[in-house]
């Protein structure tokens, strides 16, 4: 069972400040659960129905450092950031974030990516595609947010975050920079690439003309429809699905 | 000003039921506002801020079929179905769904999809790659749910749905089947199709074993990474981005 305390410091989580306060976030549901049992990030509460606390016990016996809390549905429901509650909750230790942005291999850079189901996604898609690093310009989305965690599926045990001055990395790279825009370069006719860093702009106002102009190459996905953009997330997974190694 | 039978009767469009009963469904915001305006698909209601009317005048011109009402900033964040309110709203009065699939182009066909996000971003990128035709099996989640709309981006005014049994169209169809799965062959070993029909699947449970193998094709997207899938919508923007004719 929850004290009244503990139930009011897992709500507090939801906001930003009390995340950055406590160095923590929360990671939600049985399988992302799982993911975090499995890895060496500390972890500061594990909350449970009994039933999944026996289940995962093996790995659970793992995390010493945790408080493990076995809790009912009602309890969960409580306490989740979702809008239907899972099975598990942890309460996980935040890793820095590096300091010194890799100047090798692919990365892919965010200028101020708003929406946490996009950031989420975005991770997904470099953990999906072994990018290991995504530098963030300033005032992107916290990726602590609950609902990135979500949709991200993990890939926060896989990929690093990075935050940068995005003018100033862009400016002194010795990686290719692609930036992803309306009027560059078919991404058909563009080379495979073994190193690049892929900038990605916000969803409603797209990438920052001076980024732009800074990148290497201006790439382009060519579409027949009449849509007038594609979605900042599907564009990051379609540009790495062409321009990566394989 | 809005009377309140009004309020009600937009704020119970947020619910699938009543969008059934009367037809109609909410499209929200400057730029999609400005899509349906400049379509030919009947409107109820023209709902938007006093300078937003006054910009748009020329296109709301074109509907006299609607009814136009000027609103307070109060009353559109009263009425609006996302987080932060915006400048207009309309009521849109909904097309049919298609009885009869075509037989021929690309499709895409979604199994049990059931997140907004993700039904909103393939509708959107079916109507960036020129796919005039998306096919829903029963249990998708609405395409008229506000979240879904918003995420479109005005496609559902260019691509058409149609529900159908998707175990009876795939059995029957004398077009290319892909299964989107993890386990087929690679997208960078098969050659460009002209015309095919797409199969993605639910959000965690994936396709369902029976269509994929009833499928011509499996296909899978190549990833190094330590992600168990990828979302999607992410997956049908890469495999349309490989697939497609160019």
């Amino acid at each position: 069972m929850l004290s009244k305390a503990q139930i009011k410091y897992i709500r507090s989580l939801t906001q930003q400040k009390y995340r950055k306060e406590h160095n923590v976030f929360i990671a939600e549901g049985d399988k992302i659960a799982r993911e975090w049992l499995s890895g060496s990030q500390r972890l500061q509460y594990i909350i449970g129905l009994p039933d999944w606390l026996e289940e995962n016990k093996a790995l659970i016996a793992g995390h010493n450092e945790a408080a493990v809390i076995a809790a009912e549905e009602s309890e969960l429901t409580n306490i989740s950031t979702l809008q239907t509650a899972h099975k598990a909750l942890l309460v996980v230790e935040m890793a820095e974030h590096a300091v010194t942005p890799y100047a090798s291999g692919w990365s892919i850079a965010l200028d101020r990516i708003q929406d946490p189901g996009n950031m989420g996604t975005i991770i997904r898609i470099a953990d999906w595609f072994g990018i290991s690093q995504i530098l963030l310009s300033p005032d992107c989305v916290d990726v602590y947010n609950p609902k990135v965690v979500q949709a991200a599926m993990g890939g926060h045990l896989r990929v690093r975050f990075c935050e940068v001055d995005l003018y100033t990395f862009v400016k002194t790279t010795s990686v290719p920079v692609l930036a992803a825009t309306l009027s560059g370069n078919s991404i058909y006719d563009i080379s495979i690439l073994e190193e690049a860093v892929l900038l990605i702009g916000n969803e409603s106002k797209g990438l920052d003309p001076v980024l732009t102009e800074l990148a290497s190459h201006k790439v382009t996905i060519p579409g027949k429809g009449g849509a007038e953009s594609l979605n900042a997330a599907v564009s990051a997974g379609i540009i790495c699905s062409h321009l990566m190694p394989r």
